[in-house]
This record gives structure tokens, C-alpha cells and sequence, in this order.
């Protein structure tokens, strides 16, 4: 692997935004892709409404985030596993368990991840068009997918949303060396007027990823320095050095506390599994997510609301940037606009990932019905 | 200014626990140090119940963190400065003007800020304990102080507490030159059973702040080059160099996303000022601020949240440090063992800070009733 000086790295343009010229991608229409997914899900035991929204869930990775990033079409491989090992029960049975005006308990029963989560936040929604305010957790789920898929489930109602869950353990508490708190994601969604796309943040609570990590490793790149230690807790730029150590979170001991107390808020408050157990056990996941929708119109009159938030971000996206090339950006638009050229152009896959997917239906009897996006595609309807 | 590389930076034990010894501080005797503050407050024109919130307020800066960070009684000067040309009406008359189940928005009507964030935090435990979660907004507020003394104000009442702020235009958005959001910081606090320190999360969502900065500059050390950057954009190790530039947030862009999504919780949606407007006029800084309770019994038994809290905090502080002499801490730990040390030992003031306390005193008529610490002196009450 080559090594590059820190100048160099710190020059790179954003990773997860450029490595498609680098480890060649293959592209399909988005249309059979969403289809292919229901299928696969749907010849796996879930209902045809979970497997709408699963498939919601994958193909919006797919086409937001980086092939590298592993939250697309390749988690159906992890789905598949665990469907068939009883860690995932499809159409499981969730139930209530505790419930007031403005929190409740849902026990996904070892569903699907990302079928508890939208049930949770659209009762979060609902609740919060009530009182103002709700928080749901969810107990026994599994991985829930995007954090801000499920927030921005509420910026698609009119409420601003949080949602977060607990991980496998992957960072270190800070200035330690062995894992026991997860990346833990937080989705925060913020709803604008007029059609236009939400503000989206969606975020690891560390630097970065393993799957990112792997995806330098294979491309034989080094990686910045504050992603990951080696397992002696040295920082290191070689991603193959630290694919053993802790990942580094956010702002040093700071996103260290922000990952304890969402686990907090997540594992130990609904009654999963937390720390270092979560995820451990490929047939009982156990993770716990938290779901907050927020009404706006509780505290303020929408359509001033929204005059308010178009100022701030007209002074926000109106900052001189450094690099004149690069404008300032909002939390999510670069995803969703990548969302929508990739609707024209294809979604991205690893051509790995193809192979897999080909062998999964094969061995399913669904059809492989990827269709390859052809240059120039007219747009889909999503 | 010595020049140092950045791997000796990087070795510098954390800068906020270590620099008393660097530059020259003075300890007076705490029951002193708050009696001051209280009469300071007093002659300005507080009630007597909110010289007691604030004096707590300032005080309990003092005793957690560094002078440096200016968030202790040095904070006295700017609250007289504004009670006396307006900007911080005493004794105001603060009014509810929005109330929903899980919701209620509280105008501060220009009155002392911590006094504000501790009604609001008081409002929305009781919220919580009848519905379970309840956030409380807070318009045309002061500077609330700390956010973790409020988040722990939840925490202190049994219940999980998160409060934040917007504040000052000190942070760019990611890859810009002009800052247009504030450190907006947060709080964060869990109650622990059998009269543990609760965890306290308190966190900038910049790296770090102006006032240790200022103190670096003043003590000749360079600073970590993720603090800030030039005005141009560059990074650099020189405080001075960057002190008119941006802060950089946690995370990168995280950090700038969280900042953006916090004052749209906090200054927009409250009706306050936001963005580059908030603190800039001296007359009306016009901050806003939110709460969050959660109450842990409409999700759990209380006895077994404790149960598996301890278990969690358990394992993280049983992790492996990478420094053996460094264990790993909570949240808040330091702060809160750093208290009870200087209850003991005093409460550190930088001397500037103390001339000019004794002439703000002169000026309002009050005695200055400072009390010099005396090693070793008996543990006081608080």
C-alpha cells in the first residue's frame, strides 16, 4: 500500500464521495432494484408490507451513500442469515408494552429492524401531534438501517425527528482500548416548506466506519488518522493496522459520553441488550432503538417557523466557502441529490455484491431481475 | 511563542486539567466564593431567589472546570455590564405562553438566563413525570451558563435531562470561512442510584472554545490544530493566528450539523434570535434554549434501570486504558471529584479575575467578601 504524507490525505476530496472512479461499480435501475429487494425479502418470510418498507430502507442507502459504506443491498445478505437462523423473525408480532401520553414501549419480538423503527416513529409522530412532544423506544429489534431514514420519516409528516439505536461494540470509552460502546447513529430530520428536501443529518457517533475502513484497505488507500487506533490504542493511517483496534469517536471523550448515553437512551432504558453484549449474538441481536417527533406547531405557528428556518439557511448556505469549488452544503443534500442523479444514472453496486445478490436469489428461486442502467436513462419515478 | 510539533501536542495530558500549575491561580474558601457571587447579584438587582440559582450557577463553573474556560465568576462582569444597560432585566416577570401536554414554550422576557433554563428544566420534569417526555422552549433568554448544570438539575430530580442552547456565531458551516452558528452546547445527565454522581455530559459542539484559547495565547502554548482555523481557513497551531477565525466543530461535518439542528431547536423554533443575529447586540442578546425530560419509569422499573446502568458504567470503566495511569472516567466524573477536591482545597480564580472582582464590588457598595483558601482546610457543605 502506498503511504501518503497527512498533507496529502487532509487534500483528498471527501471519501465517501469519490471512490467510485477508484474500485470500479456497477449500476442498475433503481425501479429493479427496489423490486428485487421486496422480492428477496418477501421469498424470505416478511409481509409485503415489511418488505416495502425494508426494501424502502436498503435501496435509500444504496442510493444516498457510498457502496462502500455497506448499508445498501448488502445487508439483505446479513437479513437472508438471519431469517433463516431465527435471529430475524419475519411478520413477528410487536407489541405495546408500556405506554403514556407522550412516551411508549414497543417490543419488536426479534422483527425487522427497520419495520420497528418506522412503527415507532409514526407513533412518536402521532403522539407528538397530540401532546407536542412523544419518545418511543423500541426493545428486541435488530438493525434498524439509516437513523436519518427513520428521522426524516417524521420530516415527511411535518415534525422534526430524532432517532437513534444502539450498535455492536466498536469504540473504546475514551482513552481505553478495548470496545464496548457502539457507533450508535443519530438521525435528526428538520422538515422545509415549499418541496423542498429536508435537512437530513444522519451520523455515526464515531469518525467513521469498519466498512469504510475495508473499502481503503482494498483500494490501497490509507485513511486519516483520527478514524481508528491499532488494538495497542496507537493511531495509525493504515486501515489494515486498525481493522482490530477501536474506531475513534467524534470530538475526542465527547462523542465517547454522546455513545454511552444513547446507549443509555436506547439498550439500558428499554430493556436490551447494551454495551458490549449487543449484536454479539448473530441469533439475538437484541438492539434497542429511541424514536423523538417533535410538533412544531406546539411552540410556534408553522408558516413562521419555516420563514425562520429558509433565513437561517440562506445565511447558512451563504458563507464564503474555502475551496470557491465546494459551496456549503446542508446535513443530507449531498444524498439526496446524489439520490436523485442516481435514479437517472443507476444505483451504485460492488460488482462482489452483484455476485452475491445473483447467488441469493438462486438459492431463493427469485429472479435476478437487476436490471443494468443503460447512460442516458430518463428518470424513474422512485 | 515556542513552536512544537504535533506529535509533543498530542502527549500534552488534557490541557483543561493541567494548565493551574502554568499559570499562577488564587483558591478562595467556596461558602465565600458563593456568598460573593450571591451579594453581587443582589446589589444588581436579582431577588434573592435568583442570586441563589445564578450564584450556584457560576460557582458551580468555578468548581468543575478551568478558569480558562470563563464560565465562573468571571462571568459576573458581563451579567452586571447588561443588568445595568438593560440587556438582563432582574427580577423579570417570565410567562408561559405556549402549553401543550409534552410541551410549553417560556418567555424569559430578557431575565437572567440560568434562572430561565432552571425554570424551564423545573417545568419539564413535571411535564415528564405526567406524560412520560416533555421538551420546554425558552425565548429572549441570557447566556444560560452551563448546560450540564441544567441537564443535571433533571438528573438530580430522578429523571434523564438533556438541555442545550444556541449562542454566539463562533463556527462555520463545514468548509466555510464565516462563522454563523454557535458552540450551542449540550447537556446531557443520567441519575444514578445510591447517591453516585450523576453522569454529566456537558460538550461545546465545537473541539473547543475562544477562553481557552485566549489562556493558551496568554501562557505561550500552541493549541491542537482541530481547535480552530485562520480567518483565511487553514488549520494552524497558533492560538493567535486563529483567534478571529471559525471554531471547528466536533466530528467535522457532524458537528456543524448538530450545531445547525440545535439552534433550529432552540433559536428558530422558539422565536428568538438565531444564527450570525443571537448575542451580538449587548442590549439584546435574545438567546433561546431547550429542555428535555425523560422520565425513566414510563419506559422501566426505576430499580432495574439502576441495576442494568450499573452494569453498563461497570464494564466501561473496567476497560483497558491505553495510559495506565489514566483510567477511564464517565462523563462529568472529573468535575464533579474536581468539586469536592476544591471545596477543600478552594475555588481557583485567575488574579486578573480577582482585581477585578474586588473593584466590581467597590462599585456596587458590596463587600468584598472573598475568603483566601487555607491548606489544608476541612471539607465545607457547599
Amino acid at each position: 500500500m502506498r503511504s501518503r504524507t497527512r498533507e496529502e490525505v487532509e487534500q483528498e476530496p471527501p471519501i465517501t464521495y469519490q471512490l467510485d472512479e477508484r474500485v470500479a461499480v456497477e449500476r442498475f435501475r433503481e425501479p429493479s432494484v427496489r423490486g428485487f429487494a421486496e422480492d428477496v425479502l418477501r421469498a424470505l418470510g416478511a409481509s409485503a408490507e415489511e418488505a416495502r418498507i425494508n426494501a424502502d430502507g436498503v435501496v435509500t442507502a444504496s442510493l444516498w451513500w457510498h457502496p462502500g459504506q455497506h448499508q445498501g443491498l448488502e445487508k439483505l445478505f446479513r437479513y437472508a442469515r438471519r431469517m433463516r437462523n431465527g435471529g430475524i423473525v419475519p411478520d413477528a408480532r410487536m407489541t405495546w408494552v408500556r405506554e403514556r401520553p407522550a412516551a411508549a414501549l414497543l417490543d419488536a419480538n426479534r422483527g425487522l429492524g427497520y419495520v420497528a423503527a418506522r412503527r415507532a416513529m409514526d407513533r412518536a409522530v402521532e403522539m407528538a401531534r397530540r401532546v407536542g412532544v412523544a419518545m418511543v423506544g423500541v426493545r428486541h429489534s435488530n438493525h434498524f438501517g439509516i437513523a436519518g431514514f427513520h428521522a426524516k420519516r417524521a420530516a415527511d409528516a411535518g415534525l422534526i425527528g430524532i432517532s437513534m439505536t444502539n450498535a455492536g461494540a466498536e469504540m473504546a470509552p475514551w482513552g481505553a482500548t478495548r470496545p464496548i460502546l457502539g457507533t450508535n447513529p443519530w438521525g435528526m430530520a428538520v422538515p422545509r416548506a415549499g418541496g423542498r428536501d429536508a435537512i437530513v443529518l444522519d451520523m455515526a457517533l464515531t469518525q467513521s466506519g469498519k466498512g469504510m475502513m475495508r473499502w481503503l484497505r482494498r483500494a490501497g488507500l490509507p485513511m486519516p488518522d483520527h478514524w481508528a487506533l491499532t488494538p495497542a490504542g496507537a493511531r495509525t493511517t493504515d486501515p489494515d493496522a486498525a481493522m482490530k483496534g477501536p474506531l475513534l469517536p467524534i470530538g475526542d471523550y465527547k462523542g465517547y459520553g454522546l455513545s454511552l448515553i444513547t446507549d443509555i437512551l436506547t439498550g439500558v432504558l428499554t430493556g436490551s441488550l447494551f454495551g458490549a453484549q449487543v449484536f454479539q449474538d448473530d441469533e439475538n441481536y437484541d438492539v434497542a432503538h429511541t424514536m423523538i417527533a417533535i410538533d412544531i406547531e406546539a411552540f410556534m405557528e408553522r408558516v413562521e417557523f419555516e420563514e425562520r428556518l429558509e433565513r437561517l439557511i440562506a445565511d447558512v448556505l451563504g458563507a464564503p466557502p474555502i475551496d470557491p469549488d465546494k459551496p456549503v452544503q446542508l446535513p443530507g443534500q449531498a444524498e439526496q441529490e446524489r439520490a436523485r442523479h442516481r435514479l437517472k444514472s443507476g444505483v451504485p453496486m460492488d460488482p462482489k455484491t452483484v455476485v452475491r445478490l445473483r447467488a441469493l436469489a438462486e438459492d431463493l428461486g427469485v429472479p435476478f431481475s437487476l436490471e443494468p442502467a443503460r447512460e442516458p436513462t430518463p428518470p424513474q419515478a422512485g
